[in-house]
């Protein structure tokens, strides 16, 4: 048995707390199934189980047995007889594509078996396409039961409590029906990031008037470690509350590696492609070119990538103005394109490039990201003249995309202080036509190092409510090294918190049943379910055990 | 050897991070010492060291060896020649002080050596008289010259950066002298609370027109400890930025402990006299009355307590409004006097003796932190009738304290929504006249108890920002149990961070220094200086060494 043998072979399962995750139907569509879990309450309360949203995936079902090697089983079988798209032959993978690793290391590819798709003309293919042309996709059935199914217990008093919220200008509905949600992709307000080649993704739907929602970044170890430790990593982000996955791997096997998570990753999964393109030219900004990023792009989407960050905003006439920042630009991709701005002296070429770029993200429905490659690194630099130029570049060329049928999202700052906050908001609804917007924090200080999940949970919240429509995650090591376990669980659940606390102040109808149905149970001292209701079971039952009395305090 | 002899006899000492922690004088006051913590910064920076506030007091000193018998020297040594004192004999320790401990259990008394000293007649004893009477006081000045030290060097920038800040109505000033300082006072926006028994406490100022203030709550352990164990709590809780402490201790030898933490404290001390005065009537709250609570009051306030929460607003007429709330009453000292109220049917003696309490208050110039009873205790109890009807008792009672010559501040909710948080705000400023506010967080959501130092982190850092003086920390451990030194740490951090994303936005003219000597910092890869600058250096510096490389990277 060699080193490789002892490595773990599968993934976290099983129930969160005493919940019992489910799939059920909208009436009369039983091809659609939908996830749901209910957390079990004590008979004492005569209340019947309380239904939250989970993002969790299959593995948190009582019963469910992965094989990372089969992959999930589709979540959308619809795609397999939809209009508009042709089976083919995929792109050959290449050496270049895993980081030329030899053949001694190179993790094998996922074996699931599956047909490649893409769009096979131009009847509509992307999610936006679909609805501009009035069609309600299966996928907006989905999202819409999905957003609904806390809702109905609340329905009564909907109206009333969206009246008591603030939601600066949203409008959220009492109730969401497939028709609302295809008008809201219709005008490019949210989006369902949703590639063609990942049937197992979960459908699930981004934008203001929806449940805000909560990205986490993973990446590949420095060290080599297994397929199933690489996957982990997704399942267990998923398992706290992630409703999409970023996959920042970078190096070696990272083609191979995707493809292991994509195949078993029920929700969207994003990625960077000008990271892997670096790699391609030996990490050299300069020599990067429309080729191999063209390539990349394909070499991605085929895989299933569902949403990619592209910095097509940093513009040559714009590095200058960060000159004089404190520092400087800190978003990788950002500096990446303006090594390679400076480095030539002309414009980008994913500018020059972009309506190419719609043109093979349209094909397989893969989603825009918009980078902020001038995104503030520090208090100091917040709003001030690059990031503000960017912004208005990234409003221009949301109109490019989506007149091209891509679905988009704007990635937003970053470091800002609370009073420069709802600027951003504001700033980002007008410039790209009330496109989501998808924020990391952002950070309201500085000064806190290994608690930047906190500084950035303060500005997730604010932002959130403001109408950021999905919220990246920051973990405790921000600023300072690679985040183990414990910090991908701390920076999900402090991101689930300033999520729902956004969705409590904008008057989200079913928000507050979570909050009260654990009031309820703190007045009547039923501690299991207090517990259980809460974000993080088993932190809170371990909390509670370290100090108080055991069984004699926990029963109703 | 005992087992007790086996225990710590001291308390954590030593410099915090790189950092060099000096008492310095204004101009011509050789005698008022002002502390000052100064973080070193690589000679390649070329930057001074970073002058930041802190609130640790001698212990963290390099020279400074404790001796908890004798006590800390004295902050104040003006008192001892203060017009309009008098010292006299204090009242004899009763049995019922120390809950009737037996002889075999009994925490001796610290022998520290002082004078007990009381208002002679009514001559200026407390802040607000001197400030009244046109009087700059040493603690005026103190505070002052406390409160800029930070500023200097920002002294350029002030008016750009204040007038950049958003303060809500607040009249934040460029350079802060005792004028100011004695104005603000004078009208009730700002408390110095230092009651004239407690000159071992470092003078620090409550308004919110200064730095927002964090105060931490302590509380003796179950079992016994040692005297060492008790006074560490306190101890490790201004070492990473509590401003004030709170001692909620309760049960047998409090008295004495009491004693022990307050001749050790360069922080004011709080306390909620209730809690002790209903021990001594066995924990019947019905028993209470006047003649114990008022005999109380002048045990604690002889022992030096700068600040006594006092739930005067529980009405009897106010506790119907709580019938139909989902939690009820959470304030451990509302329950009390809502209980007291409902079993004698009658109004709240601390109401109707309210005058009485100021006039034993203002004798020792002990300040009010009136406290609110009837706080919400989850999401759907917030802003009700309830709350709002004890807010403007709290009001009235601010009048009256006022006029007979007593320092205030307003104790604030609790668990509030964010979209509920900046009426809190306004309508403790309207209500009471601006006298400073005082609040637990608050919570923004209620679905998170094991992380409920981050859903309060985020209520406090806005309501900081709206105005609020002062924030009660919250740990992890709320809700589940008792915090550990690990939980009392992240609570302080948490608060700390939310009290300076505050202090930012409100446009202080020197909070951003600390962000600005951050980022440069990290700009030029100065590690060490990065982990010294934070507020946490010890965790910043073990979370870069965990993943990261080690001497090579640290350097700058």
């Amino acid at each position: 048995m060699n080193h490789h043998d002892k490595r773990p072979t599968s993934v976290t399962t099983g129930p969160i707390g005493a919940s019992q995750k489910h799939y059920c139907a909208p009436q009369g569509r039983a091809d659609i199934k939908v996830p749901v879990r209910e957390i079990a309450l004590h008979p004492s309360s005569g209340e019947p189980p309380l239904r939250v949203y989970d993002s969790s995936g299959p593995y948190s079902c009582a019963e469910f047995s992965p094989d990372l090697s089969a992959g999930l089983p589709a979540a959308r079988p619809w795609l397999a007889t939809r209009a508009g798209l042709e089976t083919y032959e995929g792109r050959a993978v290449k050496a270049e594509d895993n980081g030329f690793v030899g053949e001694d290391r190179l993790v094998p590819p996922c074996p699931a078996a599956r047909a490649l798709r893409r769009a096979s003309g131009s009847a509509p293919v992307t999610q936006l396409e679909f609805a501009r042309a009035g069609i309600v996709t299966e996928e907006m059935i989905y999202v819409a039961h999905r957003e609904n199914l806390c809702r109905e217990r609340a329905f009564a008093q909907a109206a009333e409590r969206i009246a008591a919220g603030e939601s600066f200008g949203a409008e959220i509905p009492a109730f969401v029906t497939p028709e609302f949600v295809r008008e809201e992709v219709a005008r490019g307000r949210a989006i369902i990031p949703a590639n063609i080649n990942h049937p197992e993704a979960e459908p699930m739907i981004i934008g203001r008037n929806f449940l805000v929602k909560v990205n986490a970044n993973i990446g590949n170890s420095a060290i080599t470690s297994s397929v199933a430790e690489e996957v982990e990593k997704m399942v267990w982000s998923i398992r706290w509350g992630a409703d999409t996955v970023m996959d920042l791997s970078t190096g070696r096997n990272i083609h191979n590696i995707r493809d292991w998570i994509i195949r078993n990753a029920p929700v969207p999964i994003g990625t960077v492609p000008i990271y892997q393109a670096l790699e391609k030219v030996g990490g050299d900004a300069a020599k990067l070119d429309w080729e191999v990023f063209s390539d990349t792009l394909i070499e991605q989407a085929e895989q299933g990538v569902d949403y990619f960050t592209i910095h097509a905003g940093v513009r040559l006439a714009h590095v200058p103005l960060t000159a004089n920042r404190v520092t400087g630009i800190v978003s990788r991709g950002g500096s990446i394109m303006a090594r390679w701005c400076l480095s030539r002296h002309c414009e980008s070429f994913l500018y020059e490039h972009f309506e190419d770029i719609c043109d093979i993200m349209r094909r397989y429905d893969v989603s825009f990201s918009l980078g902020d490659g001038l995104r503030p690194g520090s208090i100091a630099d917040a709003n001030d003249a690059a990031q503000f130029a960017e912004l208005e570049t990234l409003g221009e060329l949301t109109k490019i995309a989506w007149d091209r049928g891509c679905q988009v999202m704007i990635e937003g700052p970053g470091h800002v202080p609370m009073h420069k906050i709802k600027v951003n908001m504001e700033k980002q609804l007008a410039e790209c036509g009330e496109a989501p917007f998808y924020t990391l924090g952002p950070l309201v200080t500085d000064i806190a190092p290994g608690y930047d999940h906190i500084t950035s949970g303060i500005g997730a919240a604010m932002i959130g409510w403001f109408g950021t429509a999905m919220l990246c995650y920051v973990t405790p090591k921000e600023h300072l090294g690679l985040p183990d376990r414990d910090d991908v669980k701390t920076g999900v659940i402090t991101y689930r918190i300033a999520a729902h606390a956004a969705d409590l102040a904008k008057g989200h109808p079913a928000a507050q049943e979570r909050d009260d149905a654990m009031s309820r149970a703190r007045f009547d001292f039923r501690w299991e379910n207090q517990f259980d209701i809460g974000l993080d079971p088993d932190t809170a039952r371990r909390y509670h055990d370290e100090t108080l009395p055991k069984e004699a305090h926990k029963v109703a």
